[in-house]
């Protein structure tokens, strides 16, 4: 029998909308709980570090976002198909995690000072930095991020990227038309189009 | 043949000593390549994405220190015996990272003020947030955080501990038995003694 999935996050894409991503792609079905921001302190301990999102697989709790995407993408096929295939994806998924990490850095400071320093850093050097180089490494790997194949390096950028967007507060990808076209690609894959469409609507 | 291994980094344990512990263990040789803070701007623009560590594998470049020790961990059979272990081990290293990240965060903060002020928020919340639940895990786990048996989360854990405790300026497990014995239990592995004993010795 398949294993019953329950994937647990704040009512938004954020951190778990790659692995909703995923699972679409797979055609797994999954329970989509979501919990709104005034019960997290309710769910909160029972999470294994106090974060979110959780995955239950039936019953059995994996947390960390990254870690619950590698898992799933190894059930739909998109981890690789050998060691070497799947350190490159590795790869790409944590300086993605870094960028990603960056943007929530500026976006969740509370102190209005030290957060338009940090908007300063992210404008001038962060953003224009990463993105170049994430348009490259596509343009250079047949419009994927690894090996001109889809892997879930590709599905876990698209994934991230309204996120991203909204943190931002602008377009990131403007600029970008090879990154823009991955985008195009990943959310027209059968799974994901139909998830997208279908999708409580969230600005992010 | 077996590949030829060549770890880049800067002259300290910091991100690269689980790697160097991992390949010391699995008893395969690399050379360590260690550059001066000095010479860092001559290697930075080599590096896929400005930073280091980098593996070269016969000549390719891995980049990103958790991809590459999850990398040698497959190489030296402490990636967990299937699916199930290996995302159990991929949360602990992504909450283990995730600690580390926090510290880093304070120590390499060059504003001395804001730099006071993540010193109390590590001493007062995240390092008696996260340490006595890896002490829990441990303990429940056999001695281990997976499964009662020896992964590369321990590895990672251990030798990153010199790093944290110069980070923090603290022992940092001074009131975790179970911690204490794991890095005992990790120190005395063939292999990684005999790095322990040979390696360039540094505060960090």
């Amino acid at each position: 029998m398949a294993p019953k999935y329950k994937l647990t996050y704040f009512p938004i894409k954020g951190l778990a909308e790659p692995i909703r991503f995923l699972f679409s792609y797979g055609g797994i079905e999954f329970e989509d709980f979501r919990f709104s921001q005034e019960d997290w302190p309710k769910f909160k301990p029972n999470t294994p570090f106090g974060q979110t999102p959780i995955l239950e697989v039936d019953g059995k709790v994996i947390h960390q976002s990254t870690t619950i995407c590698r898992y799933v993408a190894r059930q739909v096929g998109l981890a690789g198909a050998d060691d070497w295939e799947a350190v490159q994806i590795d790869a790409v998924v944590d300086t993605i995690t870094d960028f990603r990490s960056k943007i929530q850095n500026y976006f969740y400071d509370s102190d209005p000072v030290s957060k338009e320093k940090k908007k300063g850093s992210l404008f001038k050097e962060t953003i224009p930095f990463y993105l170049p180089k994430f348009e490259e490494l596509v343009k250079n790997n047949g419009g994927y991020f690894v090996n001109g194949k889809l892997t879930w390096a590709d599905v876990y950028f698209v994934g991230y990227l309204d996120y991203l967007n909204f943190m931002a507060g602008v377009n990131l990808l403007e600029k970008y038309p090879t990154l823009r076209s991955l985008c195009t690609t990943v959310l027209e894959l059968p799974g994901i189009k139909e998830w997208v469409a279908k999708r409580p609507v969230t600005p992010n």
